[in-house]
C-alpha cells in the first residue's frame, strides 16, 4: 500500500533542501570534467531519445537524495496503482487511465463491468475503420465527393494536445506520402476564430469533430452551431459532416446529428485525452490510423520507462525530481522549454497547459493546503527563434530560469543546403549544443555588460529525427515527468477545479445578474 | 538634464517600498466599493482605448507614491531626451528613434548631416510605390504574372512583430478589401521551416523580404540561400523575386541581387523595428500602405500620451510604474499578457521578445550590477482559450502572477450567432469581465480544493475594436510601458549583448573548434 504525505513531512525531502547551491555549474560544466559529465548524465528513453541533464545542479550526492525521495515518496508504487486502476484522481472520483489508452501496462483495469483496455481499442479500432472509409472514397459528403480537410471544434486538451500533435507531424506525413487531409482547428469563443477558419476552407468537402466528454462545454457548442449555421446557408447537411468525441452519456451521444461518434470516458483527463479518441479521430483521419497507432506505441514504450523503480534508469521520474529540486530547494519559479524543432512550435502550449493545469495547486490531494511552492509558470518557443528574442532574460537577467531543451539530428522534410559549409540542419543542431555550453558556463569579458554569468541550469532530449514514435515517447515523457512531480507534491494532478469560476461568473454576465465591478466591466464591454 | 540613477538609490523608491501588500484586492474589488474602483481607476489611451487599472494592488496612496517616483526618477524627462535625439542606448553609442519612425513627437533630430524623420518618411514612401506597383500589375515576374505572396525572412525582431501585426490584421483586411497579398514568415534556421513554407506557396508569383540590419544574420543568410535555391530549381531568377529591408552600408545593399532595397538605421532596435521599413515593407504589401500609415498614426497617438507628466494621464508610464510595484515590491517573477483576440495570437510572443530582451539585464546603464530583479518572464495566449489550460494555476497555483488583459467590444469579421440567448462575441466579453472578478474576489467554498483566494491583480485595455489604428496604440504603449520601466531599473534597454555568446559559441561547433563538454555535445548531435 503507498501513503500519501505531503513533501515537506519527508525525511528524504529535508536532506535533499540541505544540499542546496551544493553544484556550481559553471565550474562543473567546464574543462575535462564537464566533458565527463555530458557523457555520464545521460539516460536512454523511448524510441531513441537520450535525456542528458549533465548542465543541471546535480551530482552523484544530488541525485543519491533524489532517488531517496523518490523511494520514500513512493513514486513507481504510486504510478503502478494508478495503471492499475486505483482512484487516484481523488477530488472526482475517478481512475486514471491515459496510459491504458497507449497499452496494458499492468492489471486489467475492469470498471463497471468494462474492461477498459478493451474499451480503449474498441474506441481507436472505430475511428480507424472510419478513417480508412473516408480516405477510400467509401464516406463522402452528399454530392458523392471525398472530404479533403477536417475541422477540430474543441478547447483545452481537446484543442492544445491534438494540435501540437498534428503539427508535429504535417510536414512529416507529407514527405512520408500519408499526409491524408489536412486538419485544422477551431477552439477560441471569439467569432473570429471560427470565421477565419471557415473561410480558409471547402466546407463541402470538410468533416468537423465536436469534441465535449460533458457535452455541455459552452465555447465548443457555440463554435459548433457556428459552423452548423455555416454548412446550412451553404446549402449543406451538417449531420453529413459532424463526427462528434464525447462521452457515452453525454448529450452528443444521443440523437442523429452525427455522422459518427467515438467515446471517451471521465478516466482520462482532457489535457491527457491526445491518446484517446480526442486526439485519436482528427489523427487517424489527417495521418491514417497507423500513424496514430505508431504515436501510442511511442509512448506506451516511454510509459515502461516510467515503471522502473531505478531513478537513473527511469528518465520521467529523473527530470521530475529535478525539477521538484529546482523548484522547492534552489526556488526558480518557472521553466521554459525550448525545442529546437520548427515542427514542435505548439508543444509548449501543450506543455504549458499539461503541467500548469495539472500541478498549479495550493492544496493536497486532501484539501489541505500545502506549505510549499507546486507547479511553475511554463512557457516556450522555438529556437533558434527565441535566441533572437526572449534567451536575453534567460542569459543575463536577474532570475535563473531552468531550460529544457529538445533537439533531432536530423530535420523532417529533408531538404537543405549548404551555406558556409554547413547544412541548416547542422546550424540548428550547433546552436543547441552551444546554448547548452553558453547557459552552463558563461563568459568573462571585461566589459560586464557583455559578461555572461553562466549557471543557468538545462538538460536536452536528443533525438535522431521527430516521427510519431519518438513524438508519442516525448508526450509521454513529460505526462508522467508532471505526474511524479504531482504525486511529490501531494497534489491530486487530474481535476482542474481552478477552471469553474471564471465560468460561472462569465454565465451570470451574460443572464445580466451582475452588480458591482463585474457590472461596471460588463457595461464597459458593451455586453 | 536629467540624472541616470539606480533605482534602490531613489528616496520615492524607498517609500514605496513601504507600501507593500497595502492593498487587499479581495476587498477593494468587492461591492461597491469595487464598482467605485472600476470606474475610477480608468485611464483613456489613444485610438478609443482605455487603461482599467482598477484590479490591481494599487489606491491612491499607491499612486502618489508611483507619482513620486516617476518625477523622482524624471521619467518624462528621459523620454523627453529620447525623442529628442539623446544617445539613449550608450553600449552600442545610439539615438533610439523608433518613435520618429511615427511622428516628429519633438526637436528635428539631425544625425550623420541627415534629418532623421526625412529619412524614415522617404523608405516608407519607397515602400509605398514600391507596394503600390506590385499591386497595380506594374512589377511582375518574368511571366508578367502579377505578385500574390508576400514572404518575410527574418529573425526575432524582423519577424515576431511584423508577424504578429499581419496576424493581427489580416482578417480585418479581408474583410475590408485590403488584403492585397497573403503575407508568411520564414525565421528558424530549422531547415523544415523554409521548406514548409516554400511547400505551401506559388513561389512563381511570391516575392522574398530579406530583412537583416547588419546583413550578417547567419539564420537569415542561410534561409536567403535556401530560397534562392528553390526559386533557381524553379527556373526562377532570384533578383527577381528577392527585396532586401537592411542599413544602407550592410553587404545587402550592395550588389544587384535585389529588385529594391529599404533602408533601416542603427537608431531603431530590431524588436523596436515594426514601426520602420521592417514593418513597412511586407505591412504595405501585404494590406497597402495606406493601412501601414495608419497603423503608425495609432502609435503616435500613443505615444504623444506617453509624453504627458501626469502619471494618470499617461496610461504607459502608469502600466510601466504599477509593473515595478508588483516587480520589486510585491516581487512576482512573471505577467501574463492575456488578449481576448485570436487575432492577437502572436502578440504575446511579440511582447515577451519586446520586454524580456529589453529589460532582462543584471547591469544598469554604466555596466555596474543592480542589486534589484529588473524584466520579468513574460508569456501568454489569446482568451478564452488560456481559460481552459493554463488559467488553473493562474486561479489556484501557490504564485500570484500579475495578468494584463485586452478585450474589444466588436469582432473583426462580423459573423457570429446568437447561441443561448448571446454572441460568440458577446460570450468572449462576458468571460474576460468574469475572469477579472475571479481573479480579484476569488469565491470561498467549504471545499478547499474549489476554493478561491483571490487577490490575483490585473489590468485590462478595452477598446472598439482591432483596427490599424487600435492595434498601432497597444503596440506603442507596450513600448512605451517597457521604455519607462527600463528607465526607473536604469537599464540600457536598448542592446542585447545577451544574445551574442550563443553565436560565437555555434560557430566554433560548426567550424569543429570545440573541446570539453561542448564537443561531447557535438558529437551526440551529430555535428
Amino acid at each position: 500500500m503507498v501513503t500519501w504525505n505531503n513533501m515537506d513531512t519527508l525525511a528524504s525531502f529535508q536532506k535533499l533542501s540541505e544540499l542546496k547551491d551544493r553544484v556550481n555549474v559553471v565550474e562543473a560544466m567546464s574543462g575535462e570534467n564537464g566533458a565527463d559529465r555530458a557523457v555520464r548524465y545521460s539516460t536512454p528513453m523511448a524510441e531513441g531519445l537520450a535525456f542528458n541533464y549533465a548542465a543541471k545542479e546535480i551530482d552523484d550526492t544530488i541525485l543519491e537524495a533524489l532517488a531517496a525521495l523518490a523511494d520514500e515518496a513512493q513514486l513507481v508504487d504510486k504510478f503502478a496503482e494508478l495503471y492499475n486502476g486505483a482512484v487516484i484522481n481523488t477530488g472526482e472520483n475517478r481512475l486514471v487511465l491515459h496510459h491504458l489508452a497507449r497499452r496494458q501496462l499492468g492489471d486489467p483495469v475492469v470498471c463497471d463491468g468494462v474492461d477498459k483496455r478493451d474499451f480503449y481499442v474498441s474506441q481507436q479500432q472505430k475511428a480507424a475503420e472510419f478513417a480508412k472509409k473516408v480516405h477510400a472514397g467509401e464516406i463522402t459528403n452528399a454530392a458523392g465527393e471525398t472530404f479533403t480537410t477536417v475541422v477540430q471544434i474543441g478547447i483545452g486538451g481537446s484543442d492544445l494536445g491534438p494540435r501540437a500533435l498534428y503539427l508535429a507531424l504535417e510536414n512529416w506525413a507529407k514527405v512520408n506520402n500519408t499526409l491524408k487531409m489536412e486538419a485544422k482547428f477551431i477552439s477560441n469563443v471569439d467569432p473570429d476564430d471560427a470565421a477565419a477558419v471557415l473561410n480558409s476552407i471547402d466546407v463541402s468537402r470538410s468533416l468537423f469533430i465536436v469534441v465535449s466528454k460533458s457535452g455541455t462545454t459552452l465555447e465548443t457548442l457555440t463554435n459548433e452551431a457556428f459552423v452548423k449555421d455555416a454548412l446550412v446557408k451553404a446549402g449543406l447537411n451538417p449531420s453529413d459532416h459532424m463526427l462528434a468525441v464525447t462521452s457515452e452519456t453525454s448529450p452528443l451521444a444521443q440523437g442523429d446529428d452525427y455522422l459518427e461518434a467515438f467515446f471517451m470516458d471521465d478516466y482520462i483527463g482532457g489535457r491527457y485525452s491526445s491518446s484517446s479518441a480526442v486526439g485519436g479521430a482528427v489523427l487517424s483521419l489527417a495521418f491514417g490510423p497507423d500513424v496514430f497507432a505508431r504515436i501510442l506505441d511511442g509512448a506506451a514504450e516511454e510509459d515502461k520507462l516510467a515503471a522502473n523503480k531505478d531513478l537513473l534508469k527511469n528518465p520521467d521520474m529523473l527530470d521530475a525530481l529535478i525539477g521538484i529540486y529546482e523548484r522547492n530547494v534552489q526556488g526558480y519559479p518557472s521553466t521554459t522549454v525550448l525545442p529546437y524543432s520548427q515542427a514542435l512550435n505548439r508543444f509548449p502550449a501543450h506543455l504549458q497547459q499539461a503541467d500548469m493545469e495539472s500541478n498549479g495547486k495550493s492544496v493536497n490531494r486532501f484539501g489541505e493546503p500545502v506549505n510549499y511552492p507546486t507547479g511553475p509558470v511554463i512557457f516556450g518557443e522555438p529556437g533558434t527563434n527565441g535566441q533572437h528574442s526572449f534567451y536575453q532574460l534567460l542569459h543575463q537577467g536577474t532570475d535563473i530560469v531552468p531550460l529544457q531543451f529538445i533537439g533531432f539530428k536530423n530535420s523532417q522534410i529533408g531538404m537543405d543546403v549548404v551555406i558556409e559549409g554547413s547544412t541548416s540542419q547542422q546550424k540548428l543542431c550547433a546552436n543547441v549544443a552551444a546554448q547548452i555550453i553558453a547557459f552552463a558556463c558563461g563568459k568573462d569579458d571585461e566589459n560586464p555588460n557583455k559578461t555572461f554569468k553562466g549557471g543557468r541550469p538545462s538538460s536536452i532530449i536528443i533525438g535522431e529525427q521527430l516521427t510519431p514514435e519518438s513524438l508519442g515517447a516525448l508526450l509521454a515523457h513529460f505526462e508522467n515527468k508532471i505526474m511524479f512531480q504531482g504525486f511529490v507534491w501531494n497534489l491530486n494532478s487530474f481535476d482542474q477545479e481552478g477552471v469553474q469560476l471564471g465560468k460561472i461568473l462569465a454565465k451570470r454576465v451574460l443572464a445580466h445578474e451582475t452588480d458591482g465591478a463585474l457590472k461596471v466591466y460588463s457595461d464597459l464591454l458593451n455586453i
